[in-house]
């Protein structure tokens, strides 16, 4: 499933031949790749290299001159030479003055120099105007014109002219140019390719976590409190049965953890009595990171579901199934029909296949091109409504489960208390405070504070601008 | 699953310093997201307030001054300041002259106030060039850098060049502003973030409608009625067999209602022998919110099949089934194998699986980035052809499931016909329409009317010119 | 589930009167939409007509004129007319001299006639500037203001200055105008709209064929096999055991197919010992066309997990267990439990499990508004690693399903072997050779070669500077 051209229109883009020459240095891939590109865009180029020879890889049109030859023929020079190379360019300072030079490198390493690529070239030719661009492109990318992922081209430097005229080559070339503003910004474009979802480390190794602590809790208490007490070998149960009671807990904690700040958030805001305070960092980075958690606790519901679906297929429980009905009929005695049984296991199907529901609809709506086209107030009735739906919808699916079993003794072995237990203290915390922060007495108060009143009459000026200013 | 700022590159915006200065009036919670993303973008900024004074919850390196002072500083002026407290710029009225003013206000709700709060800006101060923008971000989300909801700024404004300096300003702030024409658009501006849903709303109370009545329907014709006959309690089945029994009804019914206003459509042409005459107004608007009747018709037949699935789980069935077996056992009676129960069940289940999977798809292409990716042509194909091919595996799939037993008295209860019928109606009508349509003789006609041609002669000319014209 | 307007803000274009005015030559479907969206976005607007009558048609406010006299009011000309009647422009060739003629222009068929309308408009009218666009746009679509589809608009010409005039126009009535280069690429623009999937036809042919041959051999393997050796009739098994066989056999094939071009290119270049050869076409475009392979792939394994999931809601299935259960009940044999049946049951089961959600995952990825947010690495990330993982997990799944059945003669029915063993040969063999590529020896000398290094001593010299560039 690797990027294709369907995206793209695949025509071969023919030019008017009225644009200008670009050079570029180095006749690597991403220099080839991006000659290419411009030549088909109607640039005309001219490579500039240590042994300036055609050569068959290079895209025809293009000529191939020395560094100094090819850069006295444009204004604008593509650098796709690697920093450890730039040395060469000391000598050609004089040629190069005025000129934009655009730093298209990246490193190996996040933070590899002290100071980014783009900013060490500057340094180099002092009398140019750097600009960083392209660098998050790829070669392969830019040739078979698979470019859906990498669209973007994030453009930074301190001559503003310099920059709009790379922006605007950009453009021209079918990408999206983003000013990221002065050059000191090169370094964080230049970390930013080697980025590996940076907002999803927290929530993953979160779940991660509680995956193996529910794992290892259950293994405990199942497998091996059974195999030591009856002597009974039930590993088999890590495949499916475990797993399927680990995935709901991570699930619907993961779903709490997601309303959890939210909760915090107006707690701290009540105690304070103002808005007009930071909440601390690592709550700032919780909110930040709602939207991975959700998905995460997504992911496991689905799993939960896929593994209670499949639960008559498994031999184990057809074994017992139909051992069970076996015995029944040698016996022959009859099996009563319970109808609160068949109520609790019949609601508590239904609420999991609802919370489930709505779980995925969340899901749904906060892809990007779906979250892209709803107001904020819709976004928010999704999210925040149907979101805190889902969570009751779940919870209550989890305590109709447990149903009576809770507290009685026999749940407990080895003094460990079901799991469930253990899930449901997160959720019904959020539910319980949430609960109280609607009470209308409370809800009020909440709600003059976040249009801007304070308790305290320090800050009563800005109290009342709040109240005037939006 | 609140927004974060993955989507956004986290990059702090540090800027060439050569943009110009902004002024913005208010304090409040936008005004100072507003400024501090336009710092980090390189404008600098100066706030106007009643109290002008440094406040920690300023961005650091804006400066804070009174009204008139601030005002002068700038040629773009941000009017962050609810319409209430507009009053004090009568006073201004001078130094405004020929500013831009730009109106960021919302109101609580829609249409509260006879014009938009825009146009009463310019009322006030006549002399300045007022242009709506901005109203539909939000301060959270430009402070977090969370933007992937509202990245969209509409923008309206009698002056062009005023509103193109603010077009410009957005698109420095990385948003994407739309030209929405004139200041008479402010009004629809300022009601868009006080819209819930508004495509959702008939589809959604049309969907909920046939959920309540077929609901009642089924609990009145199973329930209550067995209650009544044969005094049995099986109220139990609200949970989840009478669901199982209304979602597939309603998802076949509203998937018949996407289909049905093109069969109307395509009736009125034929019957009116020309397209040049518009179609009814409710027939226009039920052509316009089809993607949302499918929707909810996808949410539906999600339902149906995950209560499908959780069938074998379910306590009344392996109580039931267990039961069966036993007294199969009890009396030795050998069950004898049907083949064409067989075929006629796993035929039914087939059909279902099919209709669902192509339901899905169809689901997937409208996701808006996917509908994007295709032409025309393609988008017709999957949402016609494969619309029909749907269609036709969900009826067929419910004919199967009647089966024999649709005509037989025994399937009425109270005089009721079972629910299955019913849902019938529509999508037979509209396939036998469908197929009618696209019979040879007729489907001549329609692709003659399409093409512009006409029956009667009084439209000769513009028949004449439907045919020469694209 | 059409498209619709929700997707679009349903604001009125109100314009500020400043805009020039255009004229459109014809009065069809799309002539008229065009104009009336003009008009909403404020240019004032004349229509040329053989038979200029306002109609009610037209939308009010504009104007209707003979050709020449239309023409004379603008400077630039929407072509709303079908290619068979551009004669009747040679006529006023002199009124068109130097003006900006756009031709909106479609054909019926792909390559239709030797050259695009558009230079045979430019053939025709000599004097005058032809752009080619709008013609991907549907006039419903500019009508109801649903333009999700079509909001691209792609446009060539050979004169920049008019080019650039008409993408502002495209900009101004709200659509994405791209430039595709001069009047020679007008061909593929026309080709565009008759597209109907061109990526997705290999992929679909060959698991089309995939699903027929395994569909056959099944029945052939099962149905008729038992049909005449034990007269027995289980025809029905085609409704869902069957396609049950073939879909997971299918998804694996096509899973397996996404990941073999890249195992052949790596042996390709390491077989060459260099990197700068180009691959042949074949191999090209099979990596171009390998998300449409996975996205298949996924679609039956979709597939594969709702037949599964419905197995036990089978007649026959109940049926038969219903059989063996009582059997069991009256010969009073206890079924003992195999703790190696259910460890082997339940493994592939979760295998299998998870190979789904994986897969499920890699589609989401490869949803374009999804992989837009991800940088090259990230992107690498989930659809190589992710995709291996995903591929080992269906193979295992498989693998434990066949157990040790796998080469016992049973499983040969008329020499044919299980169906099972002909879909592990590609995926075995893909993984096998993925697992030698990444052995440290080989591995080292494949990422030398990437990165520019070259076994002969003939190309050393692009050797160096694929060194030193990028």
């Amino acid at each position: 499933m690797e990027k294709t051209s369907t995206d793209t229109l695949p025509l071969t883009m023919i030019s008017s031949e009225e644009r200008e020459t670009i050079c570029i240095f180095g006749t690597g891939d991403l220099g080839r790749s991006l000659g290419l590109r411009m030549l088909q865009c109607g640039y005309s180029i001219v490579f500039g290299s240590r042994t300036p020879k055609m050569s068959s890889l290079l895209p025809s049109g293009a000529e191939v001159l020395s560094y100094s030859e090819a850069a006295q023929k444009s204004d604008t020079i593509i650098m796709a030479i690697h920093r450890e190379h730039y040395d060469f360019l000391t000598a050609l300072t004089e040629v190069l003055q005025g000129k934009i030079l655009v730093d298209v490198s990246n490193n190996l390493k996040v933070n590899q120099y002290p100071e980014s690529n783009a900013e060490y070239l500057a340094q180099l030719v002092p009398g140019a105007r750097v600009v960083k661009a392209f660098n998050t492109l790829s070669a392969w990318a830019l040739q078979s014109g698979a470019l859906d992922a990498s669209r973007q081209v994030f453009v930074c430097g301190n001559d503003s002219k310099a920059k709009q005229k790379v922006m605007d080559i950009a453009q021209t070339l079918g990408l999206t140019p983003l000013d990221q503003g002065a050059l000191r910004a090169a370094k964080e474009i230049e970390n930013y390719p080697l980025q590996l979802f940076p907002m999803w480390k927290v929530p993953f190794y979160l779940s991660a976590c509680l995956c193996v602590f529910f794992f290892v809790y259950c293994v405990i208490r199942e497998v091996i409190y059974s195999y030591v007490k009856e002597k009974k070998d039930i590993t088999f149960r890590i495949a499916v049965s475990i797993p399927n009671r680990v995935f709901p807990i991570v699930a619907l904690i993961l779903l709490a953890v997601v309303y959890l700040p939210g909760v915090i958030a107006a707690i701290l805001q009540l105690y304070r009595g103002t808005k007009y305070r930071r909440f601390p960092d690592w709550l700032d980075h919780w909110m930040l990171c709602r939207k991975q958690l959700g998905l995460l606790g997504l992911g496991f519901a689905f799993l939960h579901v896929l593994y209670t679906l499949v639960i008559p297929i498994r031999y184990y429980v057809r074994w017992r199934i139909g051992n069970v009905t076996a015995t029944q009929a040698i016996t022959k005695k009859e099996n009563p029909f319970s109808t609160s049984s068949a109520w609790l296991n019949d609601s508590y199907i239904s609420l999991g296949i609802l919370g489930f529901f709505f779980f995925v609809l969340l899901g749904i709506t906060s892809l990007p091109s779906v979250s892209n086209m709803v107001n904020w107030r819709e976004f928010r009735f999704v999210q925040s409504k149907l979101g805190y739906l889902t969570l009751i919808l779940c919870t209550a699916h989890t305590l109709i489960y447990g149903g009576k079993k809770f507290l009685s003794p026999s749940s407990f072995r080895w003094c460990l208390p079901s799991t469930h237990i253990i899930a449901l203290i997160i959720p019904c915390t959020v539910l319980v405070i949430k609960f109280i922060l609607i009470l209308p007495c409370i809800d009020k108060i909440l709600t003059r504070i976040r249009q801007g009143w304070e308790r305290s009459s320090k800050f009563s000026e800005s109290a009342m601008n709040g109240k005037t200013d939006i």
